[in-house]
């Protein structure tokens, strides 16, 4: 048989259109050569080693086999990966040798947290998956850059849809419920004693601007665990520490317009000069730059906390919601042209619960965002939710517990020394309402890492870091 | 007599230039408006101490009374001045309010120095000295904004006419000679065992230039005291930290040309990179923008640390000098137009030594940077030398010891709680020779602040701020 009889059958418009075909995946696999993947999530919800691990499991899972998920690697096209230079000469190193140094060393510890922005990139060698692809070339090259950002930077989008009138009636009314009431009364209280129609000068500005971020920080200490604070970077100032842009706060508003040069007129020019110069560059200088977005969740933490703890995580993921919901207020795509096609939401930690309790990780998480993903706002934004253990600390162990059989977590709690068996309770698969949260009903644990025990010869055991993986990466692969 | 009469008395030519010489006095007034004094001097040289007590003595020079030299005030011109809003959003606030506080409270203490950049502006009221100033306006305010930025950083422009293989030349050079030798020791012994040829990693990259670092760190230390250090942004990075562009160190070249992404050719790029973006960015988002310039040098320290820290200031300040010296490189003027007509030396802490050693502090520093002064290389720029205390800690006390006069010094030594009379020795007026330095010829002692017993009524001592002020402000009250 003629290798050219299949060309021949075709008509002419046929083989317009397969050479239109054969030009896509050209284009296709020109154009996929490199990818930025963000990373964020509320603060404390394990970004850091979320990445490391990320990064282990790509710069390993060849060797360790522990990815089945990953399809480049299941179908043995995975050539290998490795650390390349970075590409952005001003954005600070993802320090990763140094990370994955103090989770797999003698004494394994979590790597601290990150603060501001970092990047690495990666290389990952392999064999198109496609019949045409693998015509052009044996080998590809995927280029990741991973970006990690703190959250804390998405959740002041709706500021620019607000006036500082708004915003400030917005949060003074967010501190009438506690416990920010209890949070906020220093700042409160220094607010009354000072008449914003006077003159402003530096001295009271930034007296009011100190309180007011100290109460941001003690909002989201381990004790309180608060997510939906804003202005971001007031909690991450780096250079612009104690700088004018961000010396102010909410005030209440007068009745009357507040005259030219006061506290009040001050503190609203700087709170546009915020919007036009701080979050608008984030989201000009570095979101729109982002093709596919990870937000991560610690839930155990926020059930902890309470309800009042937890509908604030509603609220915050709602917020960073907006950034991605360009369908709604056309803010974003006034601003730049947002290309996020993917977006991954992920329940951290899910080995500190047992294994029977994971899809109830991801269906409550599901229902926490479930209003603006239902709504169908995310435009051709393909959306995920996993429950994932970046590095898994403990086993699930079942055992008879008073005729009932019951799965236990065996881990060493942080901080302690010795393992213990614990029965840590259960996720609720829906948002429990207000009546439903008991004294204590949740005390969820966090553990330390565990590898000299593991076995898994050195490498960095998770829990479904692979479907994570072949989400964000899996398609680019192909 | 006719006030016309002079008038009538001018011809037509004369007429007009006494119409040209108003309406330059016109002109002067209105463009002497606002004034940006930029202070700056090599680590622990006092600055944060002498820009608070030169807005202290601003603030309340016409009450105390402290300012015979400062004309505006023996002229009985000045009405007053106070601190103002901030102009510039994203420049850090220099916080007068904490510093004074630190430095008069219960237990006085010089205040912490700063890191970085910072701001702050004041408004001086005064009444024009001239007749036909006074004729325009009764009243005028002078906006004085004061910017306090790292000496480290006008190290750095030397960078922006060497290649990376001189500089990298220029400093192992440096390294060759004690103190630097031993100090370096860790950082050279990584480099010889990498290659500088092979392929660079971020891993190698960072691990090269955190030793480097390492020892620009241990240079400044109080111990070596060296202030010739570059690149300025290692040492002060902000923001910049672990990126890239910091992420670079001298390197020894081969004699063949380097490959295409070796990690000697890496390291060039980063060091291009930095001038271009960190070096050239300084000049001209802040010093083009600088009407005057102190550089303040706490000469005593550097005696104490011996030769090798001595000619190491000498170098620095000649380095300093370069951005002053635009006639001599022409690459400033390439760059931009600077616009400083004023610069000010000052050898800070005089009151560290008795009074009769002060004409001699001044003298030794003239003589440090008399070659580049005399080679009048500064166009247009005037230049002084001052022996300024900016708070004064001490007393002169002349005793009979041995049969001669000798004046003693009288305070409380740093850390101590008990006050002491010293003799601290003589300050030499020429820059010492080699054979002049005898082990422990020098030992300068730092001494804490004393305001409660100063007896001054809560005013700050100083010695000389108000001939440094008039230098630096009197003609433009005038």
């Amino acid at each position: 048989m003629s290798p050219f009889k299949n060309v021949a059958n075709l008509s002419v418009s046929g083989l317009l259109s397969e050479s239109k075909k054969a030009v896509d995946n050209i284009t296709h696999l020109a154009m996929d050569r490199r990818i930025r993947l963000a990373v964020t999530g509320l603060s404390q919800s394990g970004k850091t080693a979320f990445i490391t691990s990320l990064i282990h499991q790509l710069l390993h899972g060849l060797s360790a086999g522990n990815l089945p998920f990953f399809s480049v690697v299941a179908e043995n096209r995975f050539l290998g990966s490795k650390t390349m230079l970075q590409p952005n000469m001003e954005i600070p190193a993802f320090q990763y040798d140094k990370f994955i140094s103090s989770l797999t060393g003698e004494k394994p510890e979590f790597p601290r947290a990150t603060d501001g922005l970092s990047e690495i990139r990666l290389a990952i060698r392999f064999q198109p998956g496609s019949f045409i692809s693998r015509q052009l070339s044996k080998t590809a090259t995927l280029y990741l850059d991973i970006v990690d950002y703190p959250g804390e930077w998405l959740l002041d989008l709706p500021l620019l849809n607000m006036t500082f009138k708004e915003w400030s009636e917005q949060l003074l009314n967010f501190c009438s419920e506690e416990p920010r009431t209890a949070l906020a009364a220093e700042w409160l209280k220094y607010l009354q004693n000072i008449d914003s129609s006077r003159v402003a000068d530096e001295e009271t500005m930034r007296q009011a601007s100190q309180l007011f971020t100290k109460f941001l920080h003690d909002c989201r200490t381990k004790k309180t665990g608060l997510s939906y604070l804003q202005p971001g970077r007031f909690l991450i100032p780096g250079d612009l520490k104690d700088a004018p842009i961000l010396t102010f706060c909410p005030l209440a508003s007068s009745s009357n317009s507040p005259p030219k040069g006061s506290v009040y007129e001050v503190m609203e020019q700087r709170f546009e000069s915020y919007k036009e110069r701080v979050v608008k560059k984030f989201y000009r200088d570095h979101f729109s730059k982002f093709d596919r977005q990870i937000v991560l969740v610690d839930l155990q933490k926020a059930l902890n906390h309470g309800p009042g703890s937890f509908g604030d995580m509603q609220s915050a993921l709602q917020g960073i919601l907006n950034s991605f919901t360009y369908g709604n207020s056309n803010l974003l795509t006034r601003l730049f042209q947002p290309k996020i096609d993917k977006l991954l939401f992920v329940a951290t930690k899910a080995d500190h619960v047992a294994a029977n309790q994971h899809p109830n990780l991801e269906r409550l998480l599901n229902r926490m965002v479930v209003r603006p993903v239902n709504d169908a706002v995310f435009q051709g934004v393909e959306v995920k939710t996993l429950a994932i253990s970046s590095v898994v600390c403990t086993q699930t162990v079942v055992r008879e517990h008073h005729g009932r059989r019951l799965s236990f977590v065996k881990g060493v709690p942080k901080g302690q020394s010795e393992e213990v068996l614990l029965f840590p309770g259960e996720i609720p698969e829906t948002v429990p309402s207000l009546t439903d949260w008991e004294e204590n009903r949740f005390n969820f644990l966090d553990f330390q890492p565990q590898l000299a025990t593991s076995g898994s010869g050195g490498s960095v055991p998770h829990l479904r870091m692979d479907q994570a993986i072949e989400f964000l990466l899996g398609d680019k692969l192909s």
